[in-house]
Protein backbone atom coordinates (compact mmCIF):
# COMPACT_ATOMS: atom_id res chain seq x y z
CA UNK A 1 0.00 0.00 0.00
CA UNK A 2 1.15 3.47 -0.68
CA UNK A 3 2.09 5.46 2.29
CA UNK A 4 -0.21 8.74 2.22
CA UNK A 5 1.18 12.47 1.99
CA UNK A 6 0.96 13.37 5.36
CA UNK A 7 3.01 9.91 6.24
CA UNK A 8 5.78 10.90 3.89
CA UNK A 9 5.91 14.31 5.37
CA UNK A 10 6.13 12.63 8.92
CA UNK A 11 8.44 10.39 7.39
CA UNK A 12 10.93 12.99 6.10
CA UNK A 13 10.46 15.26 9.48
CA UNK A 14 11.37 12.49 11.65
CA UNK A 15 14.41 11.57 9.48
CA UNK A 16 15.80 15.27 9.36
CA UNK A 17 15.99 15.00 13.47
CA UNK A 18 19.30 13.01 12.50
CA UNK A 19 21.05 16.41 11.70
CA UNK A 20 21.07 16.99 14.85
CA UNK A 21 23.83 14.87 15.27
CA UNK A 22 25.93 16.54 12.82
CA UNK A 23 29.27 18.17 14.04
CA UNK A 24 30.60 21.06 12.28
CA UNK A 25 34.33 22.36 12.97
CA UNK A 26 33.14 25.90 15.05
CA UNK A 27 32.89 26.12 18.57
CA UNK A 28 29.73 27.61 20.47
CA UNK A 29 30.92 31.11 21.15
CA UNK A 30 31.27 29.94 25.11
CA UNK A 31 33.53 27.15 23.29
CA UNK A 32 32.10 24.86 25.34
CA UNK A 33 31.66 22.26 22.48
CA UNK A 34 31.17 22.63 18.82
CA UNK A 35 28.40 23.26 17.04
CA UNK A 36 26.03 21.22 15.04
CA UNK A 37 24.14 21.70 11.40
CA UNK A 38 20.77 21.92 12.88
CA UNK A 39 22.03 24.89 15.23
CA UNK A 40 23.63 26.62 12.43
CA UNK A 41 20.62 26.70 10.26
CA UNK A 42 18.55 28.19 12.96
CA UNK A 43 20.85 30.99 13.79
CA UNK A 44 21.00 31.94 9.77
CA UNK A 45 17.93 31.86 9.71
CA UNK A 46 17.02 34.01 11.85
CA UNK A 47 20.33 36.18 11.04
CA UNK A 48 18.28 36.31 7.49
CA UNK A 49 15.60 38.26 8.81
CA UNK A 50 18.00 40.95 10.70
CA UNK A 51 20.58 41.09 7.56
CA UNK A 52 18.55 40.94 4.80
CA UNK A 53 18.94 44.97 4.68
CA UNK A 54 22.55 44.65 3.43
CA UNK A 55 21.48 42.17 0.59
CA UNK A 56 23.44 43.73 -2.38
CA UNK A 57 20.14 43.00 -4.28
CA UNK A 58 16.47 42.83 -2.98
CA UNK A 59 15.92 39.31 -1.53
CA UNK A 60 13.23 37.14 -1.46
CA UNK A 61 13.50 36.40 2.43
CA UNK A 62 10.98 33.80 3.07
CA UNK A 63 13.43 31.85 -0.07
CA UNK A 64 16.32 32.45 1.77
CA UNK A 65 14.82 31.12 4.96
CA UNK A 66 14.47 27.98 3.81
CA UNK A 67 17.18 27.55 1.82
CA UNK A 68 19.43 27.88 4.94
CA UNK A 69 17.06 25.47 7.04
CA UNK A 70 17.48 22.92 4.31
CA UNK A 71 21.07 23.42 3.04
CA UNK A 72 22.51 21.26 5.13
CA UNK A 73 20.26 18.36 5.56
CA UNK A 74 22.46 16.15 3.16
CA UNK A 75 25.28 15.84 5.67
CA UNK A 76 22.74 13.46 7.29
CA UNK A 77 24.20 11.10 4.36
CA UNK A 78 27.25 12.97 3.24
CA UNK A 79 28.96 13.92 6.76
CA UNK A 80 30.05 17.76 7.29
CA UNK A 81 33.58 18.55 4.83
CA UNK A 82 35.63 21.37 6.71
CA UNK A 83 35.78 23.92 4.71
CA UNK A 84 39.82 23.42 4.75
CA UNK A 85 39.45 19.60 3.87
CA UNK A 86 40.55 19.37 0.47
CA UNK A 87 40.49 15.95 0.25
CA UNK A 88 37.09 16.03 0.96
CA UNK A 89 36.39 18.68 -0.56
CA UNK A 90 36.71 16.50 -4.14
CA UNK A 91 33.76 14.23 -3.32
CA UNK A 92 31.77 16.18 -1.41
CA UNK A 93 28.79 16.75 -4.51
CA UNK A 94 28.80 13.86 -5.45
CA UNK A 95 27.73 12.11 -1.69
CA UNK A 96 25.42 14.97 -1.45
CA UNK A 97 23.35 14.51 -4.78
CA UNK A 98 23.24 10.56 -3.74
CA UNK A 99 21.82 12.77 -0.21
CA UNK A 100 19.83 14.24 -1.61
CA UNK A 101 18.14 12.10 -3.82
CA UNK A 102 17.91 9.83 -0.71
CA UNK A 103 16.45 12.15 1.57
CA UNK A 104 14.02 14.98 0.12
CA UNK A 105 12.70 11.79 -1.92
CA UNK A 106 10.96 10.45 1.82
CA UNK A 107 8.95 13.46 0.64
CA UNK A 108 5.81 13.85 -1.42
CA UNK A 109 6.84 14.49 -5.26
CA UNK A 110 5.92 18.07 -5.07
CA UNK A 111 7.60 18.90 -2.08
CA UNK A 112 10.62 16.76 -2.92
CA UNK A 113 10.75 18.76 -5.92
CA UNK A 114 10.60 22.08 -4.45
CA UNK A 115 12.72 21.06 -1.81
CA UNK A 116 15.73 19.67 -3.51
CA UNK A 117 15.36 22.44 -6.20
CA UNK A 118 16.31 24.99 -3.12
CA UNK A 119 19.20 23.04 -2.50
CA UNK A 120 20.55 22.80 -5.72
CA UNK A 121 20.55 26.46 -5.92
CA UNK A 122 21.82 27.03 -3.19
CA UNK A 123 24.82 24.69 -4.02
CA UNK A 124 25.08 26.67 -7.75
CA UNK A 125 25.54 30.00 -5.82
CA UNK A 126 24.02 31.97 -8.69
CA UNK A 127 21.00 33.66 -7.97
CA UNK A 128 20.72 36.55 -5.60
CA UNK A 129 19.32 34.49 -2.30
CA UNK A 130 21.53 31.69 -3.17
CA UNK A 131 24.14 34.76 -2.90
CA UNK A 132 23.41 35.97 0.50
CA UNK A 133 22.54 32.96 2.04
CA UNK A 134 26.76 31.50 1.38
CA UNK A 135 27.44 35.55 2.34
CA UNK A 136 25.36 33.99 6.10
CA UNK A 137 27.07 30.40 5.69
CA UNK A 138 30.19 32.15 5.60
CA UNK A 139 30.10 34.76 8.25
CA UNK A 140 28.11 32.80 10.83
CA UNK A 141 31.35 30.79 11.85
CA UNK A 142 33.59 33.87 11.23
CA UNK A 143 31.44 35.47 13.93
CA UNK A 144 31.79 32.47 16.18
CA UNK A 145 35.05 31.36 15.77
CA UNK A 146 36.12 35.00 16.75
CA UNK A 147 33.86 34.63 19.85
CA UNK A 148 36.07 32.48 20.99
CA UNK A 149 39.41 33.80 20.32
CA UNK A 150 39.57 32.15 17.33
CA UNK A 151 40.14 28.59 18.88
CA UNK A 152 38.54 26.70 15.34
CA UNK A 153 41.52 28.73 13.57
CA UNK A 154 44.12 28.11 15.49
CA UNK A 155 43.55 24.39 15.69
CA UNK A 156 43.62 24.03 12.13
CA UNK A 157 46.46 26.20 11.86
CA UNK A 158 44.15 28.28 9.56
CA UNK A 159 45.88 30.50 6.94
CA UNK A 160 44.67 34.16 5.95
CA UNK A 161 44.85 33.00 1.98
CA UNK A 162 42.59 30.10 3.12
CA UNK A 163 40.10 32.37 4.74
CA UNK A 164 40.28 34.95 1.94
CA UNK A 165 39.90 31.89 -0.84
CA UNK A 166 37.13 30.27 0.86
CA UNK A 167 35.22 34.05 1.05
CA UNK A 168 36.10 34.95 -2.48
CA UNK A 169 32.37 35.31 -3.20
CA UNK A 170 30.62 36.21 0.43
CA UNK A 171 30.76 39.87 -0.55
CA UNK A 172 28.35 38.52 -3.46
CA UNK A 173 25.85 38.34 -1.71
CA UNK A 174 26.83 41.19 0.77
CA UNK A 175 29.60 43.86 0.48
CA UNK A 176 28.28 45.24 4.30
CA UNK A 177 28.53 42.05 5.67
CA UNK A 178 31.49 40.76 4.00
CA UNK A 179 33.21 43.99 5.18
CA UNK A 180 32.40 43.48 8.60
CA UNK A 181 33.23 40.18 8.96
CA UNK A 182 36.42 40.82 7.74
CA UNK A 183 37.03 44.06 10.05
CA UNK A 184 35.86 42.73 13.13
CA UNK A 185 36.31 38.84 13.02
CA UNK A 186 38.81 37.93 10.81
CA UNK A 187 41.77 40.73 10.64
CA UNK A 188 41.86 41.06 14.56
CA UNK A 189 42.03 37.39 14.91
CA UNK A 190 45.08 37.18 12.33
CA UNK A 191 46.58 40.66 14.51
CA UNK A 192 46.62 38.32 17.69
CA UNK A 193 48.07 35.80 15.37
CA UNK A 194 45.10 33.43 15.49
CA UNK A 195 45.00 33.24 11.97
CA UNK A 196 48.60 32.78 10.47
CA UNK A 197 49.86 35.12 8.16
CA UNK A 198 52.33 33.78 5.79
CA UNK B 1 29.38 56.22 21.94
CA UNK B 2 25.77 54.88 21.05
CA UNK B 3 26.67 51.70 19.00
CA UNK B 4 25.74 51.51 14.98
CA UNK B 5 22.80 49.12 14.16
CA UNK B 6 24.84 46.49 12.66
CA UNK B 7 26.94 46.11 15.99
CA UNK B 8 23.59 45.95 17.99
CA UNK B 9 22.36 43.45 15.22
CA UNK B 10 25.33 41.49 15.89
CA UNK B 11 25.06 41.75 19.77
CA UNK B 12 22.06 40.00 19.49
CA UNK B 13 22.96 37.44 17.01
CA UNK B 14 25.99 36.72 19.61
CA UNK B 15 23.58 36.34 22.59
CA UNK B 16 20.99 34.21 20.98
CA UNK B 17 23.63 31.47 20.72
CA UNK B 18 22.99 30.64 24.02
CA UNK B 19 19.78 29.21 23.17
CA UNK B 20 21.91 26.06 21.90
CA UNK B 21 22.67 25.59 25.51
CA UNK B 22 19.24 25.32 26.59
CA UNK B 23 18.00 21.63 27.09
CA UNK B 24 14.38 20.55 26.64
CA UNK B 25 12.85 17.21 28.01
CA UNK B 26 12.58 15.84 24.86
CA UNK B 27 14.77 12.83 23.67
CA UNK B 28 16.25 13.12 19.92
CA UNK B 29 14.65 10.44 18.09
CA UNK B 30 17.43 8.10 18.72
CA UNK B 31 17.08 8.62 22.62
CA UNK B 32 21.15 9.49 22.72
CA UNK B 33 20.66 12.57 24.26
CA UNK B 34 18.15 15.59 24.76
CA UNK B 35 17.19 18.06 22.52
CA UNK B 36 17.60 22.06 22.58
CA UNK B 37 15.70 24.50 22.24
CA UNK B 38 17.49 25.71 18.65
CA UNK B 39 17.34 22.32 17.32
CA UNK B 40 13.67 22.73 18.23
CA UNK B 41 13.10 25.32 16.94
CA UNK B 42 14.81 24.68 13.29
CA UNK B 43 12.84 21.21 12.94
CA UNK B 44 9.65 23.35 13.40
CA UNK B 45 10.08 25.99 11.23
CA UNK B 46 10.66 23.28 8.45
CA UNK B 47 7.72 21.62 9.67
CA UNK B 48 5.76 25.28 8.44
CA UNK B 49 7.01 24.80 5.82
CA UNK B 50 5.74 21.90 5.16
CA UNK B 51 2.60 21.69 7.13
CA UNK B 52 1.09 24.71 6.57
CA UNK B 53 -1.28 23.35 4.05
CA UNK B 54 -3.22 21.33 7.30
CA UNK B 55 -3.85 25.13 9.02
CA UNK B 56 -7.42 25.30 9.87
CA UNK B 57 -6.80 29.07 8.19
CA UNK B 58 -4.56 30.45 5.56
CA UNK B 59 -1.49 31.24 7.81
CA UNK B 60 1.31 33.97 6.80
CA UNK B 61 4.74 31.20 6.63
CA UNK B 62 7.05 33.57 6.96
CA UNK B 63 5.44 35.01 9.45
CA UNK B 64 4.86 31.85 11.29
CA UNK B 65 8.62 30.68 11.24
CA UNK B 66 9.58 33.66 12.14
CA UNK B 67 7.72 33.07 15.36
CA UNK B 68 8.85 29.72 16.11
CA UNK B 69 12.32 30.38 15.03
CA UNK B 70 12.40 32.98 17.84
CA UNK B 71 9.59 31.50 20.67
CA UNK B 72 12.49 30.53 22.91
CA UNK B 73 14.65 33.34 22.91
CA UNK B 74 13.38 34.05 26.66
CA UNK B 75 14.78 30.88 27.79
CA UNK B 76 18.43 31.68 27.33
CA UNK B 77 16.86 34.12 30.92
CA UNK B 78 13.96 32.29 32.50
CA UNK B 79 15.12 28.67 31.57
CA UNK B 80 12.77 25.90 30.10
CA UNK B 81 9.52 24.85 31.82
CA UNK B 82 8.78 21.68 31.23
CA UNK B 83 5.30 21.53 30.20
CA UNK B 84 4.24 19.40 33.14
CA UNK B 85 5.82 21.31 35.97
CA UNK B 86 2.99 23.05 37.83
CA UNK B 87 5.57 25.28 39.82
CA UNK B 88 7.67 26.26 37.22
CA UNK B 89 4.37 27.42 35.27
CA UNK B 90 3.35 30.04 37.81
CA UNK B 91 6.40 32.09 37.33
CA UNK B 92 7.14 31.45 33.79
CA UNK B 93 5.30 34.33 32.42
CA UNK B 94 7.20 36.95 34.75
CA UNK B 95 10.31 35.82 34.30
CA UNK B 96 10.02 35.59 30.32
CA UNK B 97 8.76 38.80 29.89
CA UNK B 98 11.66 39.97 31.52
CA UNK B 99 13.67 38.03 29.49
CA UNK B 100 11.85 39.67 25.70
CA UNK B 101 12.83 43.19 27.22
CA UNK B 102 16.23 42.73 27.88
CA UNK B 103 17.34 40.22 25.06
CA UNK B 104 15.26 41.92 22.54
CA UNK B 105 16.43 44.76 23.83
CA UNK B 106 19.93 44.35 22.27
CA UNK B 107 18.51 45.06 18.89
CA UNK B 108 17.91 48.22 16.90
CA UNK B 109 14.34 49.74 17.89
CA UNK B 110 12.33 48.54 15.14
CA UNK B 111 13.72 45.28 14.94
CA UNK B 112 13.52 44.91 19.06
CA UNK B 113 9.56 45.76 18.37
CA UNK B 114 9.34 43.80 15.49
CA UNK B 115 10.59 40.70 17.13
CA UNK B 116 8.82 41.39 20.59
CA UNK B 117 5.29 41.82 19.17
CA UNK B 118 5.83 38.56 17.04
CA UNK B 119 7.03 37.24 21.01
CA UNK B 120 3.90 38.39 22.03
CA UNK B 121 1.43 36.91 19.37
CA UNK B 122 3.05 33.75 19.93
CA UNK B 123 2.32 33.99 23.62
CA UNK B 124 -1.11 35.46 23.30
CA UNK B 125 -1.93 32.56 20.76
CA UNK B 126 -4.70 34.23 19.64
CA UNK B 127 -3.78 35.22 15.74
CA UNK B 128 -4.23 32.24 13.15
CA UNK B 129 -0.22 32.21 13.01
CA UNK B 130 0.22 31.53 16.79
CA UNK B 131 -2.45 29.34 17.04
CA UNK B 132 -0.83 27.49 13.93
CA UNK B 133 2.94 27.65 15.71
CA UNK B 134 1.52 26.26 19.02
CA UNK B 135 0.26 23.41 17.15
CA UNK B 136 3.85 22.20 15.37
CA UNK B 137 4.94 23.38 19.58
CA UNK B 138 3.10 20.24 21.01
CA UNK B 139 2.49 17.68 18.19
CA UNK B 140 7.18 17.86 17.78
CA UNK B 141 7.37 16.73 20.87
CA UNK B 142 4.92 14.10 20.71
CA UNK B 143 6.89 12.61 17.45
CA UNK B 144 9.96 12.33 19.08
CA UNK B 145 8.33 10.87 22.19
CA UNK B 146 6.43 8.36 20.39
CA UNK B 147 9.79 7.77 18.06
CA UNK B 148 11.84 6.91 21.38
CA UNK B 149 9.44 5.10 22.90
CA UNK B 150 7.80 7.01 25.10
CA UNK B 151 11.24 7.53 26.90
CA UNK B 152 10.04 11.37 28.06
CA UNK B 153 6.41 10.53 28.81
CA UNK B 154 7.52 7.51 30.95
CA UNK B 155 10.35 8.77 32.98
CA UNK B 156 7.99 11.69 34.06
CA UNK B 157 5.20 9.59 34.79
CA UNK B 158 3.23 11.21 32.73
CA UNK B 159 -0.95 10.65 32.52
CA UNK B 160 -3.40 10.85 29.40
CA UNK B 161 -5.23 13.57 31.37
CA UNK B 162 -2.29 15.91 31.33
CA UNK B 163 -1.54 15.43 27.74
CA UNK B 164 -5.31 16.14 26.96
CA UNK B 165 -4.99 18.94 28.81
CA UNK B 166 -1.71 20.28 27.71
CA UNK B 167 -3.46 19.56 24.37
CA UNK B 168 -6.15 21.37 24.54
CA UNK B 169 -6.12 23.40 22.06
CA UNK B 170 -3.64 22.22 19.70
CA UNK B 171 -6.30 21.24 17.19
CA UNK B 172 -6.79 25.04 17.14
CA UNK B 173 -4.23 25.55 14.38
CA UNK B 174 -4.55 22.05 13.30
CA UNK B 175 -7.55 19.58 13.52
CA UNK B 176 -5.63 16.93 11.15
CA UNK B 177 -2.38 17.88 12.96
CA UNK B 178 -3.47 17.24 16.55
CA UNK B 179 -5.67 14.33 15.08
CA UNK B 180 -2.71 12.55 13.27
CA UNK B 181 -0.62 13.20 16.88
CA UNK B 182 -3.31 11.40 18.45
CA UNK B 183 -3.77 8.77 16.77
CA UNK B 184 0.01 8.27 15.72
CA UNK B 185 2.08 9.42 18.48
CA UNK B 186 -0.23 9.64 22.06
CA UNK B 187 -2.61 6.66 21.78
CA UNK B 188 0.36 4.16 20.86
CA UNK B 189 1.66 4.69 23.79
CA UNK B 190 -0.99 4.70 26.05
CA UNK B 191 -1.63 1.10 24.58
CA UNK B 192 1.78 0.13 25.74
CA UNK B 193 1.64 1.74 29.03
CA UNK B 194 4.43 4.18 28.31
CA UNK B 195 2.00 7.09 28.93
CA UNK B 196 -0.73 6.60 32.42
CA UNK B 197 -4.30 5.83 32.24
CA UNK B 198 -6.05 6.59 35.04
Amino acid sequence: MEKSRIDRQFDFIREIDKEKLITRQTYLSNAVRKENDAEHAWHMAIMAVLLSEYANDDIDVLKTIIMLLIHDIVEIDAGDTYAYDDKGLKTQHEREQKAANRIFGLLPDDQCEKLKSLWEEFEFGKSKEAKFAHTLDNIQPTMLNSATDGRAWAEHEVKLSQILKRNENTAGGSQILWNYSKDNFILPNLKKGRIKDE
